[in-house]
């Protein structure tokens, strides 16, 4: 077993090296290094006796193709945000392909598919759980929108899409559940000692986009009372937003994009723009949180004389995990002598999109100091090796 | 003599359709745009009987070369802010060249220079008065310096520069003083009522540059309390500035520039960097200022448990004009039935850099509204009209 742990540490890293920018690892939607990851993980599926395809948006899946008996499909994304670590997603999608070579000449319980979704992070262009949802057979998004360098999703979808693939769902017809192995991308496992979790719910997040409007003007000329200063607000807004989520003790609010315009040091800011992240694990405080964004920014825009809009990119609920899913996932755990504490996630993962169709259930894997959307990302073999010990386990035991 | 306020304000017109981006008057250092602008100017100096030549870094000088009298260099700025207005600058230069124009068939107490600085704004590369310190032989910056989108100074002198030009000072052996017209880019004149202003002093300013480095990390796990936010800790510091600003009364202070990074909404900002634009008419108060943002930087960063650096691009004096050239400049005006009153300049210009060698004054021109570094900038040909003949008795008189 700890032969497939080490293989599936030593693909990670080599999938590190599929990268937009060296020295880091950048593999947004869209572009040859996502490709590239792609035909990777494509030749580990076939090595493992899979069957293989691309769907049209640029989802990798692979099948034991044992329609006969209840299928547990495995997966998750390979994309990653900028400058990101080698195992958020990609550590899901390992585990899946070794979970394939676990079963090798056995005659396990399920069916198994692995799914490798090309676009969960959004990274490139303005879009959510896009992998996922084009797995699952819904309508793409606007092929017009752009990213930041005014490419359009249409080209993305040109590199890494298979545009001779046939439309629907690629759910199986047998599909009974769906698991993801991930990263916790937290601390809590860490500080309690236990190399592996069982997910109890993925928290519900909102996705904003604030634009301010103001005047632009002289540096050196306007007075400060005269001022229609557009990131002035906008600093505003993220501070207030920060203080909400304090207070409240258990949300979490991020500012993680900040556009200034026209951005020159001795010109006022006559626009900006701020992405603002807000989840909450409970959906009503959540909804309290978002109408208290909106009246802190109706607030400060007032105050300020600048006109605001709110765009809402997403406003997901918080998805519940399997039960019973979960329960199988810990006996398998407790066999090999682990007692995986149940903990919630905090991140967005794409079981939530898969949770409208099938029953859903998350492993996390303790990562080091709970570090991940950054080059840090760590975690330790055995750990894998006791993630892949447990997703066998439930694919392989009836 | 509205003639020729007509042929200023055509020209004007005229320059604004060399830009950088088609529908917005962009205009910056080293690109096609700004030497198809200098390309005008250079042929209407030629028309107006002038001797013109391009210096090495891309500064046009024109001048009636009568060495035999005292000189008086009138100049301004032809490059542009981002997205700007058409007379900021511009005006200056094609107010020196009317004055040039009347001149003609006339025996003045002066010689006349006229000066087009290629690079006033700073708005391409992180200079700092490129142009007129280049015209005064002082040394050029780091050629290796670079864009936004990484082109050096270096390829931005190749575009603008004359290689072939002689090093050292352009200012005339027999300059007696420096004249700078232009837009008062505030709202003082209109409201008081007056066409003109005489400028008593032009306002110091400091230009700094914080960095804040903390720690990227996932939005959704990462709880508020273990954050190192960088581009939070950037907010306070702006927001703090501005009040700084707003309690002095009579300083001013503007965050035009902001870069987070990663930059994905997903992910908690592990660098952040904002400029800040810091003015005080008052040199021991906008010293004492600078030092109170050193602090808050310092305490928000600590308190927040993120690096800061801050780096001081300029820290300008303020600058006071000559008096005598005041009173010959208001002396015009009277004879035209102005009575110009004295205002301090808040924007900082070539004149600031021009004072160490020549005594130097300037006068503003009301423009609508106080607007400025917008394409609202506007002013009324009659009130150009009264600028160049009060420019032109000063140097037509003895």
């Amino acid at each position: 077993m700890s032969a497939a742990a080490a293989r599936a540490m030593a693909r990670a890293d080599e999938l590190a090296a599929c990268t937009e920018r060296p020295g880091e690892i950048t593999r947004r939607y869209g572009t040859p290094a996502l490709v590239a990851a792609r035909d990777l993980l494509e030749a580990w599926m076939l090595e493992a006796g899979m069957r293989t395809r691309v769907d049209r948006a640029g989802n990798l899946i692979g099948t034991l193709g044992r329609e006969d008996r209840p299928g547990i499909v495995i997966g998750s994304h390979f994309d990653s945000v900028v400058d990101a670590g080698r195992y958020d997603g990609t550590l899901g999608v390992l585990l899946g392909i070794g979970c394939a070579e676990q079963l090798a000449g056995t005659d396990p319980a399920h069916d198994l598919t692995v799914v490798a979704f090309c676009d969960e992070e959004g990274a490139r262009f303005p879009t959510d759980y896009f992998g996922s949802r084009a797995f699952l057979g819904r309508a793409l998004p606007d092929g017009a929108m752009t990213d930041a360098e005014g490419a359009t999703l249409a080209s993305g979808i040109e590199v890494a899409g298979n545009a001779a693939a046939e439309p629907g769902s690629g759910l199986p017809a047998n599909a009974a559940a769906y698991l993801e192995a991930h990263i916790e991308q937290g601390p809590v496992l860490e500080a309690a000692g236990h190399p592996l979790g069982i997910v109890t719910s993925i928290t519900g997040g909102a996705k904003l986009v604030v634009t301010l409007a103001g005047t632009a003007g002289h540096a050196g000329t306007v007075p400060m009372g005269l001022r229609r200063d557009a990131f002035s607000a906008a600093a505003e807004i993220a501070l207030a937003a920060e203080r909400l989520a304090r207070d409240d003790g258990e949300a979490v609010a991020t500012v993680g994009q900040v556009a200034v315009s026209p951005g020159a040091a001795n010109v006022i800011p006559g626009r900006a723009a701020i992405s603002i992240d807000l989840r909450h694990q409970d959906d009503d405080r959540r909804a309290r949180l978002l109408a208290r964004v909106r009246e802190i920014v109706a607030e400060v825009a007032g105050r300020r004389g600048v006109d605001a809009a709110i765009e809402v990119i997403h406003d997901e609920r918080s998805v519940a995990c399997d039960p019973a899913l979960g329960e199988r996932m810990r006996a398998a755990a407790r066999a090999i002598g682990l007692d995986p504490p149940a903990i919630p996630s905090g991140a967005g993962h794409d079981a939530v999109i898969l949770s409208d169709h099938v029953p859903v259930a998350m492993l996390f894997v303790r990562c080091a100091g709970g570090i991940s959307h950054n080059p840090a990302e760590s975690v330790t073999a055995e750990d894998v090796a006791a993630a892949l010990a447990v997703l066998t386990a439930v694919v392989s035991d009836a």
